[in-house]
């Protein structure tokens, strides 16, 4: 087999991709190791900058998220039982949408699927080859057979367990990491959102987070150890613990019902440069991870998307190799600014073993400089909607 | 003796308070553990809010600052061999004033003595007594002799070793305290200014500050292990190791000359609650101590000096006494946001033992934001300037 770029992973980076460059007449194959199915019940955030917006309706798959998904122009800090609203589109002049990744995923199936894109599922044993050369493949088995597909560019989209960035020798890798001593036990249930924004709350027992994903499906999180186990959080616990986090006004305010879906995820910020080797283009999870508060993950996959496809794209049309070049550089510079944003808002928002009586006030006082300052409130609001390509 | 309001303390802070309530007509004596010669010669920091030159100017002392003192309109930030600056003048209309408090306690104790106000010098066994009833009173020794100033009120102004703050009872007391893993060293050379306005460095040797005190007193400071000592800085290694952690544009302009004075201090962040005890009122490091990194701590005793002559001179003009019930709130509000200025500025300008190369890049990362972002340049320079009384 053969393709023009060889996609690796089949997640909604890896489909953006593919369809950005299919309606540039490039040809791709996307590979992907579980079923359609294991990838589209994967619960992720679903907060969309207008960037990402963008690319979606350049791909072509934009009218779904525009008819159902929710404009949000702000969003509630909460701490020490006060609450505020950070006005996005008073202070910024832009806004974020609310569509859940699940769904961004579903749609681009959809337009690969009509497109006839070739996607290969439950593959096994990838590995990526000759990358440092004019002829790069990628090789892997399906039902057992080893198979090969030859190609011009692989695009690392296998996010950050992926084989991928490991393709880039340890010598010319430099990573840099920092895992959080907490998880997020997040709780999917059908019941009506306790607000039509999001609430973002610091409070001594932890952070604690009111999302949603539509009128009659809610999701909210709480700080946990990192070794609680969902086993030990029965629905009851969660609602009770998820109440005793927020101001009383909200608590009072909140709807609940059994949990549809419960998991505990673990908070890493990591960052591995440089992003491209050879034809190799790494994007998404599998150069970065951030943690999830302020919902920057598939933010960030958007904006090296951004500028992987339009690199592609001049490369094909004969611009010339410029932007392939820059790619890491431009992708890079982008992601440690959102990377320090995401890393900064958990660590003002959430209680850390370590911070002692002192660190729990300074969260305080920042979060009531916050509430009184302009430019404090506009310098989160630029980085919430999302810092320009 | 007698007096209306006993002040403990005989540095800028309560020679303020006394000169203030003086031109209101109000009778203060002042105690002074040490030697007014001894107090003179404490090198301190000199960046002066407007709050506190406009307070200067009520006390009357305004004259020689500002025919002497060095208006700044910004500052330079500098990391990883680049280097911006903060235009304090345009993003928020204000400005600071450089001037050593060294100089403005000159000045007090020239004003003080002018009008005839009594201070008692190299005062030992200081106690404070009866603050919870209507008669308090100070008793010291001075030459040996026992001796006690009977006064409505005690102003504790005897930073952060004094006996005012303990006089509080433990069980009323609530402290708050980081001790950074860190000290900076400092040296005074009679040596021009390698720039016109500070330079705060961020490398990864450590931090590095440019100041001075005008066209021919330069002080530099180096951070430093905590438990290295001036013997081990002979000034080649101190000039050295400043050049080290300086842009090289920098670096190259550093004219270097003999120290004049070399010392390290500690830096700490500490905040004791409430500052008003029954007839006792704490003011400036007798209640808090800041890092000096964005020289706050003699600008917030200027802001606990405000609230408290104001409502000391209230109470004699027979305003009521809610000025002096709400002197505590009404001061700690603002000693929060300042520590938190204090603490988020030392925070992103430091090396800190266990940041890691992850922590380096954040650092990085957020003053690369800062470079770029009006609303962060905005968001810093209002607390540089001092956030308003």
């Amino acid at each position: 087999m053969r393709t023009q770029v060889c996609i690796v992973g089949g997640g909604p980076s890896g489909l953006l991709v593919g369809q950005l460059l299919h309606r540039a007449g490039i040809d791709t194959i996307v590979l992907e190791r579980r079923s359609r199915a294991h990838v589209l019940a994967r619960i992720r955030a679903g907060v969309l900058e207008d960037g990402l917006c963008d690319l979606l309706r350049r791909a072509g798959v934009g009218d779904r998220m525009d008819r159902e998904g929710f404009r949000h122009t702000g969003t509630v800090l909460a701490a020490a039982g006060r609450e505020f609203r950070i006005d996005f589109q008073a202070l910024t002049g832009r806004s974020v949408m609310v569509y859940g990744q699940t769904e961004v995923t579903h749609d681009l199936y959809a337009a690969r699927d009509e497109a006839g894109g070739t996607t290969l599922h439950e593959i096994d044993d990838v590995a990526i080859e000759g990358v440092d050369t004019a002829a790069p493949a990628v090789t892997f088995r399906q039902n057992g057979a080893a198979r090969r597909i030859a190609c011009d560019f692989v695009a690392g989209c296998d996010g950050f367990h992926g084989v991928s960035r490991r393709t880039i020798p340890r010598a010319v890798r430099r990573e840099y990491e920092r895992v959080y001593p907490f998880g997020w036990l997040g709780v999917l249930s059908e019941t009506p959102p306790v607000n039509d924004e999001l609430i973002y709350a610091n409070h001594e027992r932890g952070f604690a987070l009111c999302s949603m994903r539509h009128e009659n499906l809610s999701r909210y999180y709480v700080q946990v150890p990192l070794d609680d186990s969902v086993a030990g959080w029965p629905d009851s616990r969660f609602w009770d613990e998820l109440r005793a986090r927020l101001p009383a006004r909200i608590a009072e305010a909140l709807v609940t019902g059994p949990s549809v879906e419960k998991s505990i995820a673990p908070l890493r910020s990591f960052i591995a440069e440089p992003m491209r080797w050879g034809r190799l283009f790494l994007a998404g999870d599998a150069a970065h991870i951030v943690p999830p508060t302020g919902a920057k993950g598939l933010n960030l996959a958007a904006s090296d998307i951004h500028y992987l496809s339009e690199a592609l794209i001049a490369h094909y049309a004969g611009d010339g190799d410029g932007l392939l070049d820059n790619y890491s550089d431009r992708a890079l510079a982008r992601v440690w600014k959102a990377s320090r944003f995401s890393w900064s808002l958990t660590t003002l928002m959430h209680r850390f073993p370590d911070q002692g009586a002192f660190g729990q006030r300074m969260q305080e006082a920042e979060l009531n400089w916050l509430e009184h300052s302009t430019a404090a409130q506009t310098a989160l609001a630029e980085n919430y909607v999302g810092l320009p390509y």
